[in-house]
């Protein structure tokens, strides 16, 4: 519960969004998404983030916020499939945001 | 502000991913994608999607976690660069739910 | 044509895409990537290879198969879409092997 | 032998690469993405179709040279990891010319 007054927005749409792991596959995208499987899943973030990064390079302010909507939309749709909850993902941003102290990524995997 | 309250756990890392443009780009990670631009930081978001995606199809929850919170770190300096900010995506995420009542992704274009 | 000699299997199919940009975008899939412009093509290209590296996680080489003809006959449209030939590319190819000598990766970028 | 004769300029590139299999990893950059891994090299085919799309959409056919090669040696190492030949490839999207007659897509999947 403290985790979800964090994040209130993504949240509501992440709990949605799970709510649809049983719904029929015809009712909505989201139910269709899931019945198709991990993999189509993955591809889709996948996908949505190449749409995204095209975006930012076009310089195109409004595909910008659009393509972050799908992408966020499927991320979501990955965690719920995934077991994962948007406090897990945060409290792991806040973990490494921490451990710097001046710059969140500086815990992170270097390649 | 009401569009703070909605999602402060990302904005308040958002803010400190936005104060970091002015940094110098030795300072930090995310100054120095910065200085880097917009499409290193683009490449850096469709990198991290692949990465969470590979994780998801591997099954390995950990990894989903740790590659998600890559991906969001990059996607708000994506932001930040772009002059968009969660609110600009919660508010088109929230308007496409709306709309179509039952499924949030109804008013998305289909390919 | 010393180059279409080196690898006639891929110049071939080429040479086929490449005849398709004077065509109708309802004749073929080919005609209507042209149509659909640039950034689409470039999508197509994210989205294939993210196909492939799914493919190649889950260690299923049939499918590793199918989606590298995918990849490939999508990088071929988005060459011709940018007047890039197969003998462009493998021009750069052969120069980096040859200045490395021993590792034709040798002469790229780090990142 | 009737493959190889097809595309030597790709097939002669790949057997450099397969021949790294067996050097120490730290003889080379294709030797030690062998020993990191069926994941690592994914990832890598991804970044590097990321970053084509993204030189195809700037219109840098510099760029885009360079970057297809890039991808290109990266699929080699990612064929080779997984068994596949540049032969089993072209293969099959000869296979698929032939089946459509007019257009080589006509026989893949929809999505």
């Amino acid at each position: 519960m403290a985790n979800k007054t964090k994040a209130p927005g993504l949240n509501r749409l992440f709990e949605t969004i799970e709510a649809r792991k049983s719904a029929d596959p015809k009712s909505s995208y989201t139910a269709k998404l899931y019945a198709r499987g991990t993999e189509k899943i993955a591809q889709k973030v996948g996908e949505e983030a190449v749409e995204l990064a095209l975006a930012a390079v076009k310089k195109d302010r409004e595909e910008v916020i659009a393509e972050s909507a799908d992408l966020l939309y499927h991320v979501l749709v990955l965690w719920a499939d995934a077991g994962v909850t948007p406090a897990d993902v945060y409290a792991m941003l806040a973990k490494r945001e921490g451990m710097s102290g001046i710059d969140e990524k500086a815990a992170r995997k270097k390649d």
